[in-house]
């Protein structure tokens, strides 16, 4: 996150004065790659000059970090995560917090047009809300408000649309290999599905045995699923969850 | 299927002769998207003049539909399904039966890259693999020999990777959609993480409060689905799920 912020801010016009990690090594190897920033594994940045102190940590740290910190007196600092509450600047009474939150995942090998990234801003005043949106929409064109409660649902959602979708992903890798099949078969299949789920709402395009309601194929499948029970309770939990919308919603392929 | 398949086969060169369908109106509809095919509803091909039969059907009326027909003594008959077996064949003592399945899912509004999409074939004589394989070369550069049990194991695998996955990106946009906030704000992030799956093995790459063991997060999360308990159930067996390959695995990212 911090890699990919820092490098398109700086593309942006903007200054980057000083880069913290708890390794000094770490914060010297994305100094390198930026104009003029000094690496620090120093969490006392009073003396930094600095419009904005940007927290870009995982979620479980960052409670942390700005507790141990001193930031100069009335700074704004925002993280980055989207599932830190903005009261987690509560823990420091002389600085403005806020949240700036890429909706995005960062690998430093990968890069990232954060320019289609969805930004998601919140501060606690006006003044820093109009400071956020202006700074967020100099490397993205998809600037929004973002209130914490909202925050945590895009949170919770992308759990379920990215987190659990990459372990159903793995468990399909895994019955492919173990069965010396190629994953990349999967490939066209798996981008094709995805595109439509999300040109559409996806419980109006799902397809498979479970919707069709083919009894004869899910029966099949829990039976090459019995010497994996961690699996076949996933099929037949995510079966029946399948079933039950199709009857809610009156699914258009349930027969 | 049918729809796709016949264009691109008739585009590849080959003539179709006749398009049936159980709705004359659907068979006319296809045919007039044909060079010279003869539309019917019947299901005596006795005097139809074809290397193969193509029962483009889905999985849970092709042995019907199989049972009724008549085909010309000796004739290749192939199904297009993932799951059906190529013992259906043996209800008609006079045909050579064979499978021809695409690896893809198909909607008639949505054209498809058939070039990239892989073709696993079976029949019972090398004669018919050949003509199979090389009838498959001319629309596909992916194709593949796919005895019967590795194609259910592809046909399982996908039910994970795609209808599965699909039903969890309808979750995500239940939720999203019933606090007003739009879906694609996560379209940038689950394009991101399928293509990193796909590029990795995803157990690899797994990322979310789940494998970072974040139970604060996890606890957070099922407050949220407290009113939601079919989804609460879904979160908690997948994020188990995840915690235990992480555990199996030595995840890197768990902590």
């Amino acid at each position: 996150m911090a890699w990919h912020l820092s490098r398109a801010l700086e593309q942006a016009g903007h200054r980057i004065v000083t880069v913290y990690s708890r390794t000094l090594v770490k914060a010297e190897f994305l100094a390198k790659a930026l104009l003029q920033a000094h690496p620090t594994q120093e969490l006392d940045f009073s003396l930094v000059p600095a419009a904005i102190f940007i927290v870009a940590l995982k979620d479980d740290v960052v409670a942390e970090v700005l507790q141990k910190a001193i930031f100069p007196p009335d700074s704004l600092v925002v993280h980055t995560s989207g599932s830190v509450p903005i009261s987690v600047f509560k823990v420091q009474s002389n600085i403005r917090g806020g949240v700036f939150y890429p909706v995005q995942t960062f690998s430093k090998a990968v890069a990232i047009n954060l320019k289609q990234t969805p930004i998601g801003v919140e501060a606690s005043t006006p003044a820093d809300v109009f400071f956020l949106k202006k700074l967020a929409a100099s490397i993205s064109e998809k600037v929004f408000d973002l209130p914490t409660e909202a925050r945590k649902i895009i949170h919770l959602a992308a759990v379920f649309a990215c987190n659990f979708t990459n372990h159903l992903l793995g468990i399909s890798h895994d019955l492919l290999t173990q069965q010396q099949v190629e994953f990349s078969v999967l490939e066209p299949l798996v981008m094709e599905t995805i595109q439509k789920a999300l040109a559409h709402s996806p419980f109006q395009v799902q397809t498979g045995p479970a919707v069709r309601f083919d009894q004869n194929i899910v029966a099949q499948h829990q039976q090459l699923l019995q010497d994996k029970p961690d699996y076949a309770v996933i099929y037949t939990l995510l079966t029946e969850s399948i079933q039950k919308k199709a009857q809610e919603i009156g699914q258009p392929d349930q027969k």
